[in-house]
């Protein structure tokens, strides 16, 4: 089986140009067949704010109206998609810049209406990955680049988690190719101590995460995130690493299910 | 040979979404294999004065300074492809928005600083499109959309002129296909009198097009336009036809050689 790694970046790493830098040459460095999922950045709303548009939140969430909508398409898809697919390009590295409506790679859902109406947002699982397009693209020598922007099949766009899109991928393809899923954020991993950068915990299974969990060592906005690793390797990803910029080629925590 | 139809719309098909969606459901209803270019339109411009952004012109062509490249890549890349990729989709047609960048489909080189430095716009012919990519993802099946963004292998994106990439990835690819070249824009056509609609010249070649040009019929805006088309022609392209947002299946001015 052929290796592949989905590496999804964060925010953070995007929105400072020379990490970013670091990152794509490292990435452009790896050997195997790979994938990069880059989340959106302090860009959409620096835009937004620069066109008088204020941000509709709900409980710290955001929602995307039509006029968010069209700045996230613009941000994602365009700015920040496509000045990776040059740097990479630059750096010898055949990159294909995809949103989900792109040759139809993820076909999401609109969240649905509940308490509160998130607008064009797009929910999505691994089942909704067009696998085989995927594999036929990178088959062709191509490294897809995929910004967090799917689609309803309906012409409308949806704007969509990428730390979502990133194991929906890596679970997708593990049926074809032996899969290691990193995440790139601005910690060195999941860390013992938040304002400690060095208290990086190397291994986690899904035993001593509950017990950091039950000791309220890892806390919230990481929680999402590993359950989704975890997630990703009951359903045949190979391995899960959560790192820093520095650490794509390896060390930050290693997720392992024991 | 099979055949293939390069479709070039223009910014007023672009600016008006009634226009662009019925050119988009011609489009899809096309049964050979298609590409689609589309230009910019004034969705870059509104969004420059929404941020304050002063355009820099130089006799009345514009300087693409950095913002500006910002703004274009935005708009054309995101905003625009994409939407139009949605819609395609919608219509199970399976597009695949690209830049110049995206698969190196368009390598081009920046524009010389001459009087002028027009700042990042790139300059391309036919030698420049890489055919066999776009051949191979016409046929993954796949139904390429192509924005008016190139860049020049070393990770600078630059804003290109839509019609020069059209006729040069039809003259790219008129090697593996007998290439339809039409160009989609506001006129039903080459028009005789430019203030009446009716006034279409059904056939134009080289020597009616000398005599129209002497007489002053055919002035300043057409002439890049028609020299490209034959000059098209003349490298293998099959047929060229300019016609209106009506006109996609048939209609409008048929440009021969003779």
């Amino acid at each position: 089986m052929k290796s592949l790694i989905v590496l999804k970046i964060g925010g953070n790493v995007i929105d400072d140009p020379s990490v970013l830098k670091t990152v794509l040459h490292d990435f452009a460095a790896l050997q195997s067949d790979k994938i990069l999922i880059h989340g959106g950045g302090k860009i959409a709303s620096k835009l937004m704010t620069g066109l008088g548009i204020v941000p509709k939140m709900f409980e710290g969430r955001r929602i995307t109206d039509r006029e968010t909508l069209d700045v996230v398409t613009m941000v994602y898809a365009g700015l920040i998609n496509k000045n990776i697919v040059a740097a990479l390009q630059s750096l010898s590295c055949n990159a294909i810049g995809l949103t989900g409506a792109d040759a139809n790679v993820i076909p999401a859902k609109i969240r649905p209406v509940k308490e509160v109406d998130y607008g064009f947002v797009g929910d999505l699982n691994s089942e909704c990955i067009s696998a085989n397009t995927i594999n036929n693209l990178i088959e062709m020598g191509l490294v897809p680049v995929i910004a967090p922007i799917t689609h309803n099949s309906e012409g409308i766009l949806l704007n969509t988690n990428a730390d979502t899109i990133a194991s929906s991928v890596a679970v997708a393809l593990a049926k074809t190719f032996h899969v290691q899923l990193v995440f790139c954020f601005e910690k060195n991993g999941v860390l013992r101590d938040m304002n400690d950068d060095g208290s990086v915990i190397d291994f986690l299974d899904e035993a001593s995460y509950q017990q950091y969990k039950d000791e309220g060592v890892i806390t919230a906005g990481m929680i999402p995130k590993l359950d989704s690793a975890f997630a990703a390797l009951h359903r045949n990803v190979a391995e899960v690493r959560i790192c820093s910029p520095d650490g794509i080629h390896q060390g930050g925590t290693k997720i392992r299910i024991k």
